[in-house]
């Protein structure tokens, strides 16, 4: 089954707000198993609206639109593919019943135009709306299949996935599951990551290979499709592992693992605390671990030293190491880890130290990066970094880093243990 | 001049990402006075993307590609424009250059698929990509103007700003310029704002007002027409003058600036400097304030106290206090901003205590938060304000109650001086 998804509201054409339900949408398709070949938005004009339909009924055998339910005006989702299908639209006494008790509760006087949001396509199925007023519908007309739903993401989630997905199950004639699994990878290139698997990318159709790229980050998504969902998971791990052999290496986690959680858990797993001493990065790297539930079990504090001043007085970085090798350094990298983990009192303290940019620093260019990891009981390692973007996408790509030598870090402590 | 924003990447139908692009470049083209009356989104097919162009020139003056201008295989966008134009690819020796000195500069290895990043439609305008290495282009055949640039916002945005408007400015055939101001609100809502200014709104021909809500600021974007730029920029200060009369308290600040710059500004123009001690935030008001270039100038460091114990000890909060009122308090946000104001030797310290959720803390419900201001000669002040977002939301709202906070005290204090 093959679909279309057919965004409706001029507010999208405008760039007021993005098409959060295109991607909700998509994701759920592919998990039953139906492709989406195009997604389209058009504003609040039945002419354009109808030329969307035509298009999307000579593409798709499923048409799904998201908004123009609502009582107002310009919502004229429902008029167009009536007057389009040649169908009535019809009073829904259950969604009627259930609009007026929705007034009723909050108090607010009904106005007649939202009686509107009661009309339905005759001989639609009806989606009931738990979230809101205007009911979503499924219709079907010379081998297609419409699907109506509200535009807000709060009524339309829940009613897909309350109502919709089975609706749809049951009108989707394949029996194959389509199973996804992506594989996140740090420290490795795009393009040098695709060097590696291109043969497996050139021979792939089922289980299929998608590269993606972002925030110094590759992911590649692996989805198998089979009638038996064993099965379909059973191809993923075999490729899974074929890829692996090859870039292993640079994988660190799975679907929507992030690197700091990453770190989070092999700290909770190994119960060892953490404290950080950031001058480059700001707090973004405490910022981040905070930002994770339940950080207080291994983070209790740490600090800020933008100035020499802050790392000399609070973090006791000898004047010595500021006057000869200066604050972007080696050496005070290493004692600015170690001695944050002696004054929190911790297991473990990582540094970020370098130059953010926009101007060079104590004549080191923009991008230098010396990022330091004392861990109890082993040698503090420092890392030496080169960057090369902006003031933010250093920070941010510093901190990704610096989570990265610390998973190593972390992993070789376990194992010598 | 019509335009339609056709997005290529196979993870958009997958519902991988969310096409923020096309929403980010409607914003721009309404600002450009361009009009958008579709959205596309199809994926890596060579095919597919064809049909999506030929019925896109069938619409549209302008055609706006995101996305396909990669090093992988899967990236096809110029390659299938350039078949469709009958145009050919060929290197430009200035993107390869800066492609081949990335990689020297970051110590990489370039891949050969790295050159394919340089190639470029014969003819085209190069819109220099100075945060990534795909370089944007500018193409026109047969009266249609075609414009491609790379999928990663990070590279598209600044791209379009810098490069991109520009071109199509000199593109547009109207004479009637167009300007914008975006006035900027923190404290209010969008619907209350809305209600004040709903006169306004409804009489709205030129200038339009055009609202828009998100991460708890509300914008009001002003756009006039006139063939004489100041006169369109008069007219703007006389609808600007006339919502400050209803709603100019809550006013801080136009277009691009931030809560964060306005606090950098107004400590930079009153020289003053300024410390932090984050509980709830966990240094994200610091790695927001030291995002801002010249940040050291305000700034010299803070601490992140997550634990009673690092507050205790290192920003010496009493032990009456937490064992009497607890962390999350009156008493102890006060403490934390006047010691740790006292420890980094600042005019101004600022502390965040709070339950971020999601679950309570000391009893206190999740979204309780106080904000201490210490400003030297001056009461310290503590603020209480509740939040009922997610942590994540809670956290962000903090910091941007906060810097409002700080706007404020800090320009009464300018006006006592």
């Amino acid at each position: 089954m093959d679909a279309e998804i057919i965004a409706v509201g001029s507010e999208l054409l405008l760039g007021q707000i993005v098409n959060t339900n295109a991607r909700f949408l998509s994701q759920q398709l592919a998990g039953l198993g139906i492709n989406v070949y195009f997604h389209t938005v058009v504003g609040d004009n039945p002419d354009r609206l109808k030329t969307a339909i035509e298009l999307a009924e000579k593409r798709a055998d499923l048409v799904i639109f998201s908004g123009g339910l609502g009582p107002t005006k310009d919502d004229l989702t429902k008029e167009t593919i009536a007057r389009h299908l040649g169908k009535e639209l019809v009073i829904d006494e259950k969604a009627l019943s259930s609009i007026e008790v929705f007034f009723q509760r909050t108090n607010r006087i009904m106005t007649e135009n939202n009686r509107k949001q009661a009309l339905v396509l005759q001989g639609a199925q009806i989606l009931p709306n738990d979230h809101g007023m205007a009911p979503g519908m499924v219709v079907e007309s010379n081998g297609h299949t419409y699907m109506l739903l509200p535009g807000p993401p709060k009524e339309l989630e829940p009613m897909f996935i309350q109502y919709g997905c089975q609706a749809l199950s049951n009108r989707n004639q394949t029996n194959e599951k389509i199973v996804s699994r992506v594989l996140r990878f740090f420290g490795i290139g795009e393009a040098a990551l695709e060097t590696e698997i291109l043969d497996l990318i050139d021979a792939q159709s089922n289980p299929t290979i998608a590269p993606l790229a972002g925030d110094g980050e590759v992911t590649l998504r692996l989805t198998a499709r089979h009638v038996d969902e064993k099965k379909a998971q059973l191809m993923l791990d075999e490729l899974e592992n074929t890829i692996n052999e090859r870039v292993g290496e640079f994988l660190y986690g799975y679907d929507n693992t992030s690197l700091l959680e990453e770190v989070m858990k092999i700290l909770k797993t190994s119960q060892l605390t953490i404290t950080a001493a950031e001058s480059l990065t700001g707090g973004l790297f405490q910022q981040g671990l905070t930002a994770i539930p339940g950080a207080s079990s291994v983070f209790y504090g740490g600090i800020v030293c933008y100035s020499n001043q802050v790392k000399q007085q609070l973090l006791q970085v000898r004047q010595e190491t500021l006057d000869t090798q200066g604050a972007v350094s080696e050496q005070c990298a290493k004692e600015l880890a170690e001695n944050a983990s002696t004054i929190f009192k911790t297991d473990v303290g990582i540094s970020f130290t370098g130059v953010a940019g926009p101007e060079e620093l104590e004549g080191k260019p923009v991008g230098t990066v010396y990022i330091g990891i004392a861990i109890k009981g082993r040698t503090t390692r420092v890392e030496k970094i080169t960057l090369s973007g902006t003031r933010e996408a250093n920070r941010n790509r510093a901190v990704k880093f610096g989570c990265s030598f610390l998973l190593r870090s972390l992993k070789e402590s376990q194992n010598a243990n």
